[in-house]
């Protein structure tokens, strides 16, 4: 079993360059959009998390671009819980627009207080990885 | 006499969309960078104005587009003080490419305490004005 | 009779600054997702209209902001054809939080051609828009 | 030797997030100013590049976070050419604060041509990187 969660976004004028291609910093943003979705989907919204006096900071983030995404395309952007080892997470993101995959990489977060030290992650998110296989490490 | 201050920036392919031209938006990116600046020529950087416990969140954004930015242009990015009433600051920008005007507008600012309600700007800040002549409202 | 879209928006972490609120600029990025889904609306998509050999640059941005969107809102965008006059359009935007209005504004695009000069509206766009009341200019 | 540019930047409001710390994506950005510095240096700026009928799309990117860049922070963005194969090239990234290493990171590019496909690199830039140590693939 898989925790994992998508949406779908449409891509703005914005979100280009002048390669007619969405710029490369944006796949990032659109990963955050399917993680947030993701902390949702768990029960455990990123907001709700702060209001428990935990961050949940970037450590890593890893993109592989494969095809360009354009100005109008739907995307659907996936966010899936990969692997926890500690205080460790690590969130594997792909974008597709169809079935055609354009990117795909993962982001690696860290549980943290509000003074900056590692911490335990809550107990509700705990509770809904412990279906989730533990894939080996990057 | 007036106060105003300026930056170079040139123009990263991030800051471009697939009409290659800089994106609107990042007009309101440079109007800050340059009321930065002005902060700073003051003598009362942002970070430092919060410090005090005061914000000075924007309450009003216009800009006028002339002239299409483009990528690897060194803009010349300018703000200039233009008007203090009460609490509310105006702030007026230009961006420039050499002597070529390319957008022009202003922000208007309130300033504010930790809790959202209107405060005094700090003395720093009135001492830095009393010069600067009072212009008509827009 | 008007012509006006609407869409719906999370707000990312990404949009959020460190006063904890969306960082000014990002107002105009949902005025232009709003935008486009009116020209879609209209049966007029941004790209179908450059496959024309037509753009629709910004000529002016205004924004009023009334109280500041936060992470995790869904926004509601709406944009509406507020007036035609010659080769320019004005479209009246405006940012809500439920029945909460947050920001609202507006922007000025003329009709160009390839080369940058100004160009009659295609006929779709023109049609659509005939139901349209005309409003004084700001 | 190395074939290498820096530039200095400081982090305005726009780049920040409620976590009060610099959002991730933006270092993505750092990495292109860099870059872009860099293919100056190299007397080929990306512009030039982009005349030949030549783009350099990124193919992969990398970013590992250190220390969390803060507002008003003037940052020192280093980009190193790291690796050439084929029509490949790699291009380590470091932000630091003075002597602090806040991120480091690359991206990988391909030379192409406007069809999209793979091309020899010009020989400016060939010329400029026969002196650069090869080092091993990541």
């Amino acid at each position: 079993m898989t925790v994992s969660a998508s949406l779908d976004y449409r891509v703005p004028y914005a979100d280009t360059d002048q390669m007619t291609f969405v710029y490369y910093a944006n796949y990032l943003i659109y990963f955050e959009m399917a993680r947030e979705e993701l902390m949702r989907a768990i029960g455990l919204p990123y907001s709700k998390l702060e209001e428990l006096g935990c961050a949940l900071p970037v450590l890593e983030a890893v993109c592989h671009y494969k095809k360009p995404a354009k100005f109008e395309d739907i995307l659907t952007i996936t966010a899936t819980l990969a692997e926890m080892k500690g205080v460790r997470v690590k969130i594997a993101c792909t974008v597709k627009r169809g079935e055609e995959l354009l990117a795909e990489g993962w982001t690696v977060h860290a549980f943290m207080n509000r003074d900056g030290r590692p911490q335990k992650p809550p107990k509700v998110f705990l509770d809904a990885i412990t279906s989730t296989p533990t894939i080996p490490e990057s």
